[in-house]
């Protein structure tokens, strides 16, 4: 058990011995530098494996600083301003961080822009405005008074915006650290030529970890601090455009783009939105362009004989591991950084040799929200126990290679507790690795599939960390099923058409009306709405949840009310009665504790009862929120809202098994729902964990007999049976 | 003060001297029979004027079972079923109650019956289905299997709804009223013979009190106790329909309306949504045919030397008080029952000679949501009470000239409390309505109009009484306003576009997006948005309340959001960044008590701040809720919803008097909003109310200095200046 490796160390110049020291206390293999840190010839020599971190596209801002031109670029939308005379003058930094921008008024630039009358939808003609470049604005003559205008332009981006936020996080006072594009030749061959003298200069180098390759996820910062966030969405693409791009585009795609296309009326393509089809195809482009460039950037890695592996974050935009090109690349390992469950799942279901979690906290003074860690009021310990906790029952159901940290070691000193606490959980983590290795755990027959507007690609993540996407109930959906001993895919709309329910047994479609994740205009496909008819009729099931199969137009709102039961009042239906019923609670399908809320951020009615058939197992304010309803010989289940808990997972479970018509004294489950299990049949070994900070008492059904066992909180339990 | 009139009273046959100490008591000039009660002679040859209730439609069944043709219709369409294989049966009634309904299947019916394939919203042809009449159902061949299917035919309404509500709530066990349909010229031949027989059979009575005239708010049944009630709409004209009004319609307007246009995907048009062209074509087509029978009856009334008032509710569809056209009928008065001050705003404001309120509760055993009244468990005391002091402050700005009550005088017995209590209302309606005869009222300069899809057609109601509309923000508004020392006004898009701003300070747009009170698809209009942009630029208010001038397709969901300062995310803006704020609360605007909740019934998203200049009084969990922000010389008031409490309806007073640039040391005002005052500068009389249930001291400012008060619960003060 307590044997040593599969664990990556952060390193730190200057803290020699408490580095060596830290990893053999946790049984490291590798230490690794991260942004802020080096390694020391110490380190470097003393026996381990290292990474050392490379960020491709800054670092080089003597070179950047002599091709301006090269520099990463960005569309952005002035916010709309109204005319009050016949012109009107719009100032395009003034809504924007100065500091992170810089307007892209060159000659291949301008064709790009764009000025909009947003009253009427309406597109200026370029002879009705003019770039006053002196005042970084742009008149409109003949502007109509009242109407507002918006201007689209393109833009620098002059300062790598993860740098850019470390650097304000820490107060950093130094160099800002430009942005590179490569789809430029002069940066592809300068960017070759530095990789290869990277790889001669870094001989004690066994892994390149490449945070991550190109371009960023899209974070706009704001002119103003009471509003420095504009926008971020990490599975965005608008950070890899520029007017090369663009051609190129049009050269491969026969049409060309637009800032329009991008700026979508000042919204931006959020990724819990449906795409546009011209997003879909720029996605393509821009994959196959970091692909192509990619590839021979690691094929230098390999050249040297060192490894190459992607840090999955901050600029992996274009990488995209999910989309059967991964391989491409040809990395030999994936890196992810996880707070949740469902993240560990994106890691491991990567197709690439190598998975490994970075855990979280960093050792940061402050976490990802400002929040003290490594600091006075922080305590690092309850932190890492609670992300362990949600990462540790996903790794429960599918195996990842490694785990690691990153950040300043010396941070560690006065958090005894936390390193005690890491070195358990690196012995745990070893363990569980142990027993996949000899066959994968046991699991139900029923096969779950999250249905949404990206599919595969989109699979176990949304955008980004769970706190960034909490308003969506998907995420919770999601981060409940990552640690379930299900079969769990993604599938698109096209998926389904294409006959994919036939290895299904429950379809699961959980988001807001128009959202990706309820699927918007694709419900009004009525090849779409038949085949999952007719495999609930066979005896599928469809769980949805808040508006799921929403779409206007048609007879029913949900457009799988037929199979609910339930559909929803938009206020078009306020003038019709409603179904009375009985909420009859089931004590055997609803752990104590669990709940279903009726109000979640976006919704916009009030769900009612379609054919009063549908058995409501709870309410909350005369409104069903949990119903099961017959169709066929299958179940519609329908859940208002959902919010992981460990009590409402369950209850997640348990409403799959039923409508997957298993027989639910077969399974290997607890009796608490703050409690899970695994077994593992090749190894005989049965490991229950304590899911909550609290002791708790639990027994495990298993063919030979119960097994009653105690747990300490937070308690992983390892049997041999 | 005590002097006596204006007030109608029920008598009751075998309560003679009951009816008539009661008329003493409370004042009353004029005794009136209701649905279930007569008056005797004794009654009739007391003295007082008499009302008698005449409902033209039904009372007839002898002539209706000659006639079954003539019974009224309506479309019904069945809940939507989905086909397992390619025939499929679909029974009509399966939904319906069978004592309201009877299929249609006549000659001229079948022609405007629809199936539709509601999956893919495609209407079969007709040869694709056909009728069963011996099953009462449909068959479909060669359906699409797990498609879904509707049928919408016309079936003969079989029993009256109002007699058929009553029947049921009393149990009563007599003969079914049936409703005829004067649309037929054998129809109007023998009302015109019978309301000439009825004139001769009547000569004591002195008005003719229609209730109403022809056709009924839309009421329909389910088959289910468990959904009895499928639809109810106050101003719904679904009830009017028969294949010869709809070939009339036709030879009048030139095109035809099917069914689909009333049945609208099962939806029916409910009020609270934009009217479609076709649905407001048909209601004009109903209103004229409705004036020019109608006004054939009232003049015979008239010959006969008796005055014809009509009473506002139940079969008043196609009377249409706010049209304009409202003289033409010749009625001499217009009654309407009235739980609420905007209801009697709805009378006072029609132009007719006479106006008169029936007030609540009604002389029966239990209430219209079915709470007991004058019965064990009632305290009909208290509902007068409540009912008046919401009544009585709408009757302080607007005059109506007589007021009643319905029902059975002898529930009155064993009440003597509420006796005591209707004799003070009455003695406090005739003061007030006296000194309104020195002139109007004091009221402030700012003027409002509330802004919605209806215009001045729907003035001051929604759809019906309060409790059956409060999902909607816009009742409560109303509700508020109709009490309020303010010049009120409703415009219609259409209003705003043909210049009526100009005599309007504040416009107030309140409801969901997509309602017809928020204004839908209107907001869509450019010259809409421009002329309130111009308007508030230039000195006016905007003041939106849930989801204001909201609308999809812009570059925000509030077309208003540059004049608010204020938006919704739908979601789509999830990854925008928002503004942070301090709540900045106001206690010279602010009474103590008032609030304003982040949700309401029917919203999508979540209010926020666009260009962070928005004063934001009120928040809850982080949104902004209630927010001033400056455009031009003018002000945008937002509120994320509206309930209807003293507090929050001097709230609202106050932000339309700052908006309004308002000088509010110079209105004459009570400085407790659980109180309010009407200043009778004509008879120079001050009326303070207590519009709450316990003691309350106030305060008025006036020019002659402060006048304090204190009211016992539901106080009247008279004073003379």
């Amino acid at each position: 058990m307590n044997d040593t490796g599969r664990f990556t160390m952060p390193g730190e110049a200057g803290y020699e011995s408490l580095t060596l020291e830290l990893a053999r206390k946790w049984g490291a293999d590798v230490i690794r530098d991260s942004d802020g840190t080096t390694l020391s010839d110490e380190i470097l020599d003393a026996g381990y494996g290292i990474y050392s971190t490379v960020c491709l596209i800054r670092d080089h801002n003597e070179w950047a600083a002599a091709h301006p031109h090269a520099l990463q670029q960005t569309f952005l939308m002035t916010q709309p301003v109204a005319a009050s005379g016949d012109t009107l003058t719009i100032g395009l930094m003034k809504d924007f961080f100065a500091e992170q921008f810089r307007i892209n008024g060159d000659g291949d630039a301008m064709p790009y822009w764009q000025v909009y009358d947003r009253t009427e939808n309406r597109l200026l003609p370029a002879e009705s405005w003019a770039y006053r470049p002196e005042e970084g604005a742009v008149e409109i003559r003949g502007a109509v008074p009242f109407h507002t205008y918006t201007v689209s332009f393109l833009a620098y981006r002059i300062w790598e915006e993860i740098s850019m936020y470390n650097h304000t996080t820490n107060h950093w006072d130094k160099e800002h650290l430009m942005q590179i594009d490569p789809i430029h030749p002069e940066t592809q061959s300068y960017l070759l030529a530095w990789m290869r003298s990277w790889c001669e200069s870094h001989p004690a180098t066994t892994v390149v970890r490449f945070t991550s390759l190109f371009y960023n996820f899209v974070w706009i910062w704001g002119a103003d601090e009471r509003c420095r966030n504009l926008f971020t969405d990490w599975a965005s693409y608008d950070f890899t455009v520029s007017p090369r791009a663009l051609r190129l585009f049009e050269e491969r795609y026969g049409y060309a783009l637009t800032a329009e296309d991008f700026i979508n009326k000042g919204r931006l393509h959020v990724t819990h939105m449906p795409p546009t089809p011209q997003k879909k195809d720029w996605m393509a482009f821009v994959n196959d362009f970091v692909i192509s460039f990619g590839r021979r950037l690691i094929d230098i890695v390999h050249e040297y004989g060192k490894k190459a592996y992607v840090f999955y974050d901050d600029s992996w935009v274009g990488v995209e591991p999910y989309n059967d090109r991964f391989r491409e690349f040809g990395f030999d390992g994936l890196i992810k950084c996880v707070f949740s469950g469902y993240e560990a799942r994106l890691c491991a279901g990567a197709d690439v040799d190598t998975h490994e979690l970075r855990l979280h906290p960093y050792l940061f003074p402050v976490g990802l929200g400002g929040a003290p860690t490594f600091m006075e009021g922080g305590d690092p310990t309850r932190d890492a126990q609670q992300y362990w906790i949600s990462v540790r029952r996903a790794l429960l159901r599918a195996p990842v290679d490694r785990i690691g940290l990153g950040g300043y070691v010396h941070l560690t000193q006065g958090f005894p507790d936390f390193v005690d606490c890491i070195a358990r959980i690196a012995d745990e983590f070893r363990a569980i690795r142990s027993y996949h290795e000899a066959g994968a755990p046991w699991r139900a027959k029923t096969r779950v599939a999250v249905l949404h507007c990206w599919g595969k690609l989109r699979s176990w993540t949304l955008s980004g960390h769970f706190h960034e996407t909490f308003r969506n109930d998907l995420i919770h959906v999601n981060e409940a099923l990552s640690g379930l001993p299900l079969d769990v895919s993604f599938l698109s709309f096209e998926d389904v058409k294409n006959g994919a329910l036939k290895d299904v047994d429950v379809v699961i479609n959980a988001g807001f009306a128009g959202s990706a994740w309820s699927g918007g205009d694709a419900w009004k496909d009525p090849a779409i709405v038949e085949e999952l008819l007719r495999f609930v009729y066979e005896g599928g099931a469809f769980l949805g949840v808040n508006e799921p199969s929403a779409v206007e137009g048609f007879d029913s709102f949900f457009r799988m009310a037929p199979v609910l039961g339930v559909d929803e009042d938009e206020g078009d239906r306020q003038c019709h009665g409603k179904w009375s019923f009985e909420t009859e609670p089931d004590g055997g399908l609803m752990p104590q504790g669990s709940f279903v809320h009726r109000n979640t951020l976006y919704r916009r009615g009030i769900p009612f009862l379609t054919d009063g058939q549908a058995r409501v197992l709870a309410s909350e304010e005369g409104v069903p929120t949990l119903t099961m309803h017959r169709f066929g010989r299958g179940t519609g289940l329908y859940f208002a809202s959902f919010e992981k808990t460990n009590a409402n997972t369950r209850l997640l479970l348990n409403l799959i098994l039923a409508a997957g018509h298993e027989d639910l004294s077969a399974c290997w489950l607890t009796d608490n729902a703050e409690t899970e299990c695994a077994y593992y049949p090749g190894s005989r070994r049965l490991i229950v964990v304590n899911n909550s900070d609290a002791p708790q008492k639990t027994t495990v059904r298993t063919p030979g007999g119960p097994i009653a066992l105690e747990l300490a909180p937070f308690e992983t339990k390892d049997l041999s049976l």
